[in-house]
């Protein structure tokens, strides 16, 4: 027998899993390309050029022993140095190699803080809508999940509510912007607030409140759009970063935590998440891709091509007088259900072969998220669909 | 503040912290060359040329959003395909791709099985003395560990003791052979017995009492030696495997779990060990390393060059009289303090410039682990050094 913590999420499952074998059944039915799926986050531009040639560098120029070997569980010093100066250069930062711990992607990273921070009961709060699995993650150290609600028709914080919220038991807020799922990034006035308000309840309760940056999506800012680096603003900032999206390299599972000497207890905090990132089994991030990302460092992925498939598709839906939230970074649309209800605006969207997550898997009902991580000749396709769906509502 | 559950890791950890900068400092003072350091269970072989040749042509001959990108949090089915028809080639077993989960090594592999099927106060059982990092996994999960005792001079487990120590609270009992630190081989006939005494106890109970075999030196027995394939003798049986030892890739983080029908509701440990793999935060392991590995399931380690060390090393202690286990498998040699007290021996061996590390370490008081994983010349310049130190007791 699984252990009793397990079952929920077991059966759970099922229905995801239904979903997807739904979805590859509609696409042997239809074909595949009559089925538009903008259900999943995998980025669909390529990794750098420069990424294959610097594998293949590094396989050539370094000691077989050393690239597949182990190093130290916080990841090759020299790997570590590098991004400690990158980000330094970009942030204006003053980070050292000793604040920098190589994990496995963002979500090893999110997992190694928490298992630093976090004793049972602890609470740490998340602002709805938010990718759901930080309750799975936070409960895996028996923390307590406290949600600050939806705040339409911004998707901005709710600081009130937040304030609110913070309790002596606070021990990490979950700060995700470019936000997954509505593609919102917070400004330096928002953070500028909530670190004020942070500050001000540390005072108050006499504790520490760390907040956590989830930032897969920094790099995918569009317009221009400046995305605050949150240690600049809040002392206790702690951030979870990966190159699954601004490298196209999901599946390797390399990442990085960054805890700067600001952070309370930093001494402590920095080796306990080494021996966090070691005894969750992880034991260091994959060495070959550590030394490859040092290498490329400076590369971008092709924000351009994101850009055009969310002006294609935001402007397309708008037109077809559905209501979204105007993205701003990562790869989400986050679309208001015309009638209020999510679920039964994906299961309506499904009828045409347009497959979309409902909001309330992120805990925002009401709305659903299109990832616009596809290929761009399919969004061409699909708004065709998406104008039977609207007629289907009356929107036009 | 860090989590009060962390701060006996972190306090803990100052003193390995100091014995590894005192090893640096060391190297410094005497000359490299002057410091024999068998401490560390690290590879001095070389991964298989293959290794190499197939990550250039994997990243040659595939695309590389597949290379990089998200799959199945179980893996690549390919991958566990062509790891099914290994296994049950060389086994005899009758696995399938679904049997197999693709881990960020056999550290990855343990917690994602033991966060499957331990909630709070299950008792975990292990066989003295152990790789005691167990002993942090199992906490992860609110596990307890159940000891048995070391079993002098053979180190076979004591099967009184462990028939004694099962309780109905027993969810599983983790094996590891060839034995980290002693380097013995369960025979097919412990196995067995071991296996019998497994089902009378889930019989007398009604319980399900899992067998979890950590595997990392299963290709490393010497002389010929069979190690038995666990899930061939007892039902319950689940198996985690890392290509760490066999293809020198401990950095790459690179293994899998079996989890063959035979197991007590199989179909749902699958599941929610699936689902474990993403919600610890692996999500999935690494993928380039996993299409590579998929073409290196017959390439081996040079146990040679491992057998040479064996034999150098454990004919120089034993003629200088230390008692030694001679090793069946693995790279570790398992030798008595002379005076009985481990910890004075390792301190008095670091006076002639040799680290080893104290059995306590192990949970096997007593005696001292060599890992020979080193330079061959190496052991040759340290058996010098050994002479002085059995001279120091008196041996000679």
């Amino acid at each position: 027998m699984i252990a009793k913590k397990m079952v929920k999420y077991v059966e759970g499952n099922s229905v995801i899993r239904a979903m997807f074998e739904e979805g590859k059944n509609m696409a042997v039915k239809y074909g595949a390309e009559n089925v538009y799926d903008f259900s999943l986050g995998n980025p669909s531009v390529e990794p750098p050029v420069k990424v294959k040639e610097t594998i293949k560098n590094v396989l050539d120029a370094e000691k077989p022993n050393k690239i597949h070997g182990y190093m130290s569980n916080a990841g090759y010093e020299e790997v570590r140095e590098k991004i400690a100066e990158s980000l330094n250069k970009k942030h204006g930062t003053s980070l050292a190699t000793k604040n920098i711990i190589m994990t496995v992607g963002a979500a090893g990273g999110l997992n190694v803080i928490l298992k630093t921070l976090i004793d049972p009961g602890d609470e740490v709060m998340v602002i709805a809508p938010y990718f759901v699995e930080y309750d799975s993650y936070i409960a895996n150290y028996d923390g307590v999940v406290v949600r600050v609600n939806p705040n339409p028709p911004t998707f901005l914080p709710n600081l009130t509510e937040l304030k609110e919220k913070l309790t002596p038991k606070t021990k990490a807020i979950i700060v995700n912007t470019p936000n997954n799922p509505t593609g919102v990034i917070y400004s330096e006035e928002v953070i500028k607030e909530m670190a004020a308000i942070l500050t001000e309840k540390e005072k108050e309760f006499g504790t520490d409140i760390y907040m956590i940056a989830d930032e897969p999506y920094r790099e995918l800012a569009f317009d221009g759009a400046k995305v605050p680096y949150l240690t600049n603003y809040y002392h206790n900032a702690v951030v979870g970063y990966s190159y699954s999206k601004s490298l196209s390299l999901p599946g390797e599972r390399i990442g990085y935590l960054v805890i700067p000497d600001s952070v309370s207890d930093s001494e402590n905090v920095i080796t306990a998440a080494t021996i966090a990132n070691r005894i969750l089994g992880f034991v260091n991030a994959p060495s070959l891709i550590q030394l490859a990302v040092k290498e490329c460092l400076d590369e971008a992925t092709d924000i351009e091509a994101y850009d055009k498939n969310r002006k294609l598709l935001y402007e397309g839906l708008t037109k077809l007088g559905f209501e979204a939230v105007k993205p701003e970074g990562a790869f989400y649309l986050w679309v208001k259900a015309p009638d209020g209800d999510d679920k039964a605006f994906s299961a309506k969207a499904k009828e045409f072969n347009i497959l979309i997550v409902p909001g309330t898997s992120f805990a925002g009902p009401g709305y659903v998220r299109i990832a616009y991580c596809v290929d761009y000749d399919m969004i061409k396709r699909a708004l065709v669909a998406f104008e039977k769906l609207a007629k289907s509502y009356n929107l036009i």
